[in-house]
């Protein structure tokens, strides 16, 4: 058998933490073995939850601690919390090597200065991303930098466009990566220099773990052509703000009309089984979380305000991740 | 009685013209009275077509010309096509006082272009900025700019802002305007300096035209709190395209689910009228079309590939900018 993977998990960040990070790991166990979790957090909290779990004795690690990050604090008021606080200590056990990845669903700036601190960049990559999936008719997409880089050179951009492809690769296996530079028109001649210039770098390098497919409109994201999208921090995080705002606006509107007169409510309700085929394929939860690239280790952030089922899908991003050797795939085709 | 409003028809642009844009007409002449509506295109195309409407001959002129704007053309090729195309001659009955505003369903780039070949800016506006309608929970927002300008200054932005409070004053008079920068945060101290000016300018400026509410994430464009937003076109661009993706997205996920079982179908039969009452919600119709602000008379772009019932929509966005004076109110607000 295989040396077991160990996942560093801050159990103490976002809502309903550490009930939601603790069941999160029951589920996530039931789905795969020869895992360690490696939980740091406040022993008094997590103690009498993870009693009443059915998860092994042998397969976790309580690392106590009571100091913890919280979600209002600045990025610089936690870092300045130290070293005894959950996520830093969750993060040094990469350092050290006392862990694999590190998962949390805590304050995401403190999580990116924090991992930034401690960790090194990969060699020749000069900016960290944010990225997140999100789904599209064929499939998933891999989107990046969400927010991490405000503003981003040519360099950046072709650095994110092989990390999103690595991280394609190591949880899609089967399929090819598709990168396309998002922009506001499909022409060579459309969008800013830094655009242009990346256009023109990608399409004289071919390489073997893309195909690059050219630049993308905001409607045409979901349209399952292409699967790695690439844009600056700004742009994308405006952008996948957006469509979450839009698919809460439909839903709630949907939501409405169909509950807002007695036939409405009854064919609803006839209605459910196909109702709930539809949201499943839409839940957030299955999209949960987003992965930060372009350190020497693997950090994935699990939305605040996700569930234990939002939770244990993360932990299932960080297995595929470290059992694909997703660091070792962006070391290994660096431009 | 007052003097009529003219509205400069360009019959020859988009999916389906002059066919939709006549029927835009005719539906548009049942709702209001005292337009008189210069049509300009291919008498020849157009004179079969509007003598089965029923649209009373003394309401309309055609002027006649056979040379158009393709859809394909490139803005530059579009210009060179000159001065005897319905677009030019559309736009240049505005410059000869012959028409109070101009309407085309065509060449987005080709409009822009030759509009700010032949009229002039409004004073102190430097440049001019695409907007367009957007639902939210309790109305309807102006968005702009949504790509005629890549880049913007903090004097830009400013124009946007009043600009759109304008609009939106002339479309929804009713409703106070409430402005927001897009951005990536709420906190002052979130995005780049260019949007942390603005922010500046307009929290010291206060003035009768509009509130000044701070900053709007992308999942908050729909939530009503906040009615004009403004950003530049690059931005803006990929926002709108993107909450047209995912709402396209959703739909045809949702009409999947629903026929995708016999009881589905006749579930979704019974809930027909409350689907159609959402679906009426969100027609894109409602929204049909975008505004180019800036220039001294009013420029109405509407989709190219709506129909009659979207055309009827903008030219009565149209009317009701005349009728209300936006220019006017532009002019006197400027900062």
């Amino acid at each position: 058998m295989n040396n077991p993977i160990k996942i560093a998990v801050d159990a103490m960040g976002g809502e309903d933490s550490p009930n939601k990070v603790l069941k999160g790991i029951e589920i996530h166990n039931t789905t795969t073995q020869n895992i360690i979790y490696n939980i740091f957090g406040n022993k008094n909290s997590i103690n009498p939850i993870i009693q009443k779990l059915n998860i092994p004795k042998n397969i976790f690690n309580i690392i106590h601690t009571e100091n913890y990050i919280k979600d209002e604090d600045s990025p610089l008021t936690a870092a300045k919390k130290g070293k005894d606080t959950s996520m830093w200590m969750s993060i040094e056990s990469l350092k050290n090597n006392n862990s694999d990845a590190i998962i949390s669903a805590g304050n995401t700036g403190a999580l990116f200065v924090i991992a930034k601190l401690n960790l090194k960049m990969i060699d020749k990559i000069e900016k960290p991303a944010l990225s997140a999936l999100w789904p599209n008719k064929n499939g998933m997409n891999v989107v990046l930098d969400l927010g991490a880089n405000i503003e981003c050179n040519e360099k950046n951009l072709v650095d994110f466009s092989l990390m999103g492809s690595a991280l394609h690769k190591s949880l899609f296996d089967e399929e090819d990566a598709k990168v396309a530079i998002l922009n506001i028109g499909s022409e060579e001649t459309k969008g800013n220099n830094v655009i242009k210039n990346t256009y023109q770098i990608l399409n004289e390098n071919k390489n073997s773990l893309f195909q690059f497919k050219g630049y993308v409109e905001g409607n045409q994201i979901m349209d399952g052509n292409v699967n790695v999208i690439v844009t600056d921090g700004f742009t994308g995080n405006i952008a996948l703000k957006t469509a979450e705002g839009t698919a809460n606006f439909i839903s709630s509107e949907l939501k409405y009309a169909l509950n807002s007169t007695w036939i409405g409510k009854i064919s609803a309700l006839l209605n459910i089984k196909n109702l709930k085929k539809f949201k499943k394929k839409l839940d957030p939860r299955l999209y949960n979380g987003a992965i930060l690239l372009g350190l020497d280790k693997p950090v994935i952030k699990s939305h605040g305000s996700t569930d234990e089922v939002g939770f244990a899908n993360s932990l299932q991003v960080c297995e595929k991740i470290i059992k694909s050797n997703l660091i070792g795939k962006i070391k290994k085709n660096i431009i």
